[in-house]
């Protein structure tokens, strides 16, 4: 088990995109959920996985990922989650030792771009890159069971 | 993907314990549900698996079968599955060409016995083993949602 801890924000401001280090295409779909836990299935350019996340306690989560053919998971989304799938380009950032991750989602959630940052301890410190903007973590409006519902935060939420 | 294609039988006699060849002790956890589908977590001996199983269609179903390892497997087991776990101890037997397995449940459901074969077409022929008795398959009193929930069945749908 790995204890997935983040922090999600609001984007500020497009200078982000002059630190992109890597960028991957992610298609991802609910499978099933149980209490406040679900099981996701997500394609990541050429990996595919599956995940059980536990429910939430605090910043944190418990997290069972494993790798599985990517013919199955195209099968699984295509078949058994549950239409419509997220879709998004997932950009990696390096700042001060620690990699953000900046979603650009597309479809119905276009327009919507939320950065992520993964941590070890929920009471670390850490530096906050200048393009980051208003801090939603915990906000159920942008958990990703709202986004997989292709809930559209108001336009004025998108904004830091 | 696997399309499991099974069928369920109680079993009328105890000839079938001078046929096994194998044995395993298994414990199963529901995950998850999804439409007619589930998330299923079992430790085999010494091996775990995540199945994923799709709708029913006829005696067919779509399944998506994949190792963990078995610490992650214990502790989904016994923090994210919901109780009670179904605990068993599964027979092989081989019998014409197929292997049949006799399941023996534990705990609450202590004293149900039940074989299934599993097939590679629906339409399939075979033989019966002789100790096979009333066909359950798709009596959804029998089915391992229904077992999940631990509903024993009445004592007289156990005999064959």
């Amino acid at each position: 088990m790995n204890c997935e801890i983040e922090r999600k924000y609001l984007v500020a401001s497009e200078t982000w995109r002059d630190a992109v280090t890597s960028t991957r295409r992610l298609r991802d779909g609910l499978l099933a959920r149980f209490e406040e836990g679900k099981v996701r299935v997500r394609v990541a350019g050429p990996v595919a996985t599956i995940t059980i996340k536990g429910p939430r306690t605090g910043l944190s989560r418990a997290e069972y990922e494993y790798e599985i053919p990517r013919l199955d998971a195209e099968e699984i989304l295509n078949t058994l989650c549950h239409p419509p799938l997220v879709e998004k380009t997932r950009h990696y950032i390096p700042h001060d030792g620690l990699t953000w991750v900046v979603d650009v989602y597309e479809g119905t959630l276009d327009g919507l771009v939320l950065a992520e940052v993964e941590l070890e301890r929920e009471d670390q410190t850490f530096a906050l890159p200048s393009w980051v903007g208003r801090e939603v973590t915990g906000d159920p409006r942008f958990s990703k069971g709202s986004l997989a519902k292709q809930f559209l935060p108001d336009p004025k939420l998108r904004s830091a």
